[in-house]
């Protein structure tokens, strides 16, 4: 049978991976969602028509956006995920025991037992007893923390639709507060490639600029994201994503990975030119609004 | 109008791109050449259903594949471009006042003249002096030279049809003999990331690495490359891509460049997890057979 699933990456651009069969369809409160299991991506989850994960990609994503921050600050023993309903991210962060308490804060209830459903091994960092899941918005959340994460993680789809304001300057101003004098805060920063997508990545970094004094991007391949080519946003109170990197320390802990080495955690950081030349422009726009 | 070109990724995965006009369609001896007109991506060539080059995303493949070597060897006078029919490459070294005479060899005539037609701007190479073209088979060509090059760049398309002969280990022998004392070998790598991709990426790491006593693998983001994400070999008799990266050197030449920086010259060879296993489980094999 011919049977596709398509993500359009712009109005002219889409990449379709061939489907065995809908697993899945079901419109929750915030959004439509999808399962599909195909012959080359393994099952998928696909949220208003975006690929969030696929089994044979989502390794990149969760390792990009846990091992980063976790290689660099020193102590983490508290950690926010806003969404996060699919439970990658939390599952990764399980493998450090010096981690006390994850709350995970997804507004979806539904996303987060279809991924359970279907995912069990993505889900299974719900199982772990020191993560706490709260089904409200970010934001909301947010609003009443002071002082308490040694690292907040935004995992949350692009910033259009409901969780818009999760990409707001008062999103970036409450991360701040909620973060402990020496917390990190790493979310996905989207693509920078096609036209369409470059102004919300250049908005982006402007306001986490404005919020934090130390502020990095990353890259990641990820083949599902559009042009294949991921980033990553690192804002940071204290501490430096390469000057402050132990690679000695992170590999005495002998987590097992698929993408992430410290050695690619220092490439990631090494950004071609059109992109550093983009981040360079939203820095110098943000330091004349001041 | 809902017209759309599609490059298939994989049997089950394509990528799709909407054009405006078909510019040009034809046989040529070796392969069927079509120019397409798209309104994300500019004018875009393809050579038997796989995207080439596209206007927007050239730059990437061609920095990337000529200022790394030229980035490391001190001294490049005489310069091997093995395929090229577009004059991209050949274009990106003109750059360069130190190099004195580069050979192009492209079996394809008629790829040469339709580039020309439709990229004046990347086949514009051609028009420096120091550029010769023969239209042969490249390993036949090579066959006839001996200590003869300081660079040799492999820019022929995938490792099947045609240009097979050019990813043999004769070929790289062949490039080894016709390169002098410190030369250095630059070729596509193919994507590592679809399992039917990887045999392909697999056996060329182990015919290079039989061949010369450096072998380094480094990367790219091309969104019009499968999975996005492309990998270049840079096999060495001499200098190390990165030990022997002068950077110093590179930036007093003041060369424009919208993807390369000498400092992502550095992250490109650090590669995901993955990558590296996959090149030391050939690397091993190697030995085994050796």
């Amino acid at each position: 049978m011919d049977f596709w699933f398509s993500q359009l990456e712009t109005e002219d651009v889409k990449t379709s991976i061939r489907v065995n069969k809908q697993l899945y369809s079901a419109q929750s409160e915030y959004q439509r969602i999808d399962v599909f299991e195909t012959k080359e991506l393994g099952k998928m989850i696909v949220l208003d028509g975006e690929i969030i994960f696929s089994d044979a990609d989502e390794f990149i994503y969760n390792e990009m956006i846990v091992h980063v921050p976790m290689a660099v600050h020193p102590n983490v023993k508290n950690v926010l995920i806003i969404g996060g309903g699919d439970g990658g991210v939390a599952r990764v962060l399980t493998e450090y025991p010096e981690i006390e308490h994850i709350d995970v804060v997804e507004q979806d209830e539904m996303f987060l037992e279809i991924s359970k459903q279907f995912f069990p091994e993505t889900a299974k960092g719900f199982d772990d007893e020191r993560v706490t899941v709260s089904h409200m918005d970010g934001l909301r959340f947010l609003r009443r923390c002071t002082d308490k994460y040694d690292l907040i993680i935004n995992d949350t789809t692009d910033p259009f639709g409901y969780a818009e304001g999760l990409f707001t300057r008062e999103f970036y101003g409450s991360c701040y507060r909620a973060l402990k004098e020496d917390g990190i805060m790493v979310y996905q920063h989207g693509s920078p490639f096609y036209d369409e997508d470059e102004e919300a990545f250049r908005a982006m970094h402007r306001k986490a600029y404005k919020s934090f004094p130390i502020n990095r991007v990353y890259q990641a391949h990820i083949p599902t994201c559009p042009s294949g080519y991921w980033m990553f946003g690192f804002a940071s109170k204290k501490y430096h994503p390469l000057k402050d990197l132990n690679a000695k320390r992170w590999k005495a802990r002998d987590i097992k990975t698929w993408y992430y080495t410290t050695n690619l955690h220092k490439g990631a950081f090494m950004l071609p030119k059109y992109v550093e030349d983009l981040l360079v422009e939203e820095e110098k726009a943000a330091k004349k609004e001041v």
